[in-house]
């Protein structure tokens, strides 16, 4: 398995790659791996002949208070775990190779990006989108896989593909969980015992809102009214937001349909946790 | 000469072409070609093996009160003009190929799509990355030909293709002019008699300036005085402004120097025409 750290070594390899008819597949993460993304490995496989994951944490998506500094790192481990997966490359970039010089080059998605997470996180998704293209026109695959885990980022960079032409493949994975329901994140790392004991909530309060709705009740407010109930009883949690949106345009609907996610954003102790389920969708 | 009016199409012969190992050319243009168009065909033919001039009129570049429909079209001269050009192909796609849903993805370029030609036209240049964006994910070329001329977009195209890591040589071709001075453009041709006699006084004005440059005097006013003084003469003119600009922040200078843009924009009756020099270069 190659890691490569040079932007101009990975787009050379790329269309040596591309020349011989080889399709490239691609898992951008920030490390820290876990099951979740390891399904997401699993999945790019089926779809390409040479898999590229990048592992980058992205200064440019954190705000100023947030955790870029104490985000989890462990290449060693990461590299040691993709090596048992077969991947073909890892794309391992420092900073400064990333961002050489001052950036003013963003890409942002109108309408979307400041919706849901947007409203605590004004920056990040314009951080995502601006370095996921980047990746893309380094790693130039026919193939890019996410998690619905990050459901607003992964609707947000499925219009960025489009939008922009870019001639990928989008391939969104089922978000992976822990036994108790918990959805995998990097970030469970930072909970307490308590708070971990605590986190389930977050899934089963929308496990609770989907049972409803198979029940026939469509009301938005009936079942924000249920998660918020839920949510609240749990002292651990703040809640950052209850959202039931269309998953096109991320703006509320009135009445439950297949085309509604339902996504919350929950801090438990200091962790801000997100989860989310989309209905009609399995 | 193969005229390709789909994005599909257009990303298939592209990569088929990057299989075979061709390198791809491209010139961008929004049609009504003249001689400086030529100019930019004849540098992209030294630096690829398939030459594609896209011809499309990008609505998002225009605001409300701009000349989106009015702006000159020609194709069938303009295709006949390409085929004695020995380009490869035409991508010619209509708006709604471009354009098939709302669009919410855009390329920002953030204190250099402000200023300039920005002050007066604050959304264009972001139509422009955007659109730029979008032709090279779809017609992929290795590289891509811009004019001088317009001074500014060539700056923010290059810091677009630096920031988000696009594989792709940018060359910038020197303003083609009439035989009186006067930069080509799609534009001239909304002049009147008249107007058009007294457009020449804009590039007299820049060479005016570079003479007294040449003779050591260097201080951005006394410069900028001379040009507005000979601009102001002109009783057709309007200045919209006049810059005497770093080349790559676009923020003033106080003392001209190599790396110096003097660019102006002038509503000529009611056309407006922007030409620049640089200075340390020819």
């Amino acid at each position: 398995m190659k890691v490569i750290e040079s932007v101009s070594e990975m787009q050379a390899i790329s269309d040596q790659l591309r020349q011989n008819g080889k399709r490239i597949g691609l898992v951008p993460t920030m490390g820290y791996l876990h099951d979740g993304h390891i399904r997401l490995i699993e999945e790019a496989r089926l779809h390409c002949d040479f898999l590229v994951v990048s592992i980058f944490v992205n200064p440019v998506q954190f705000a100023p208070n947030e955790d870029f500094d104490k985000y989890p790192r462990d290449f060693e481990h990461d590299r040691s775990l993709l090596i048992g997966q077969s991947v073909d490359c890892v794309f391992y970039p420092q900073i400064d190779v990333m961002y050489p010089e001052q950036q003013k080059t963003y890409v942002i998605t109108e309408d979307l990006g400041n919706k849901l997470c947007g409203i605590s996180r004004p920056t990040h998704f314009q951080g995502v989108t601006t370095v996921v293209a980047k990746l893309f026109n380094i790693i130039k695959p026919h193939v890019a896989v996410f998690g619905q885990k990050d459901g607003q980022q992964a609707l947000i960079l499925k219009k960025m593909v489009k939008d922009l032409n870019f001639d990928i493949m989008m391939t969104i994975v089922p978000t992976v969980r822990e036994s108790d329901g918990l959805a995998m994140s990097s970030r469970n790392k930072y909970l307490s015992d308590t708070e971990r004991q605590a986190a389930p909530e977050i899934y089963r309060s929308l496990t609770a809102a989907k049972e409803m709705i198979d029940k026939g009740i469509c009301d938005r407010v009936k079942i924000a009214n249920l998660i918020e109930e839920r949510l609240k009883s749990i002292p651990q949690f703040r809640i950052d937001y209850i959202a039931i949106v269309n998953t096109e345009t991320l703006e509320p609907v009135d009445t439950v349909s297949e085309k509604t996610m339902i996504a919350v954003a929950v801090f438990c102790g200091k962790t801000r946790l997100i989860d989310n389920i989309m209905i009609g969708q399995n």
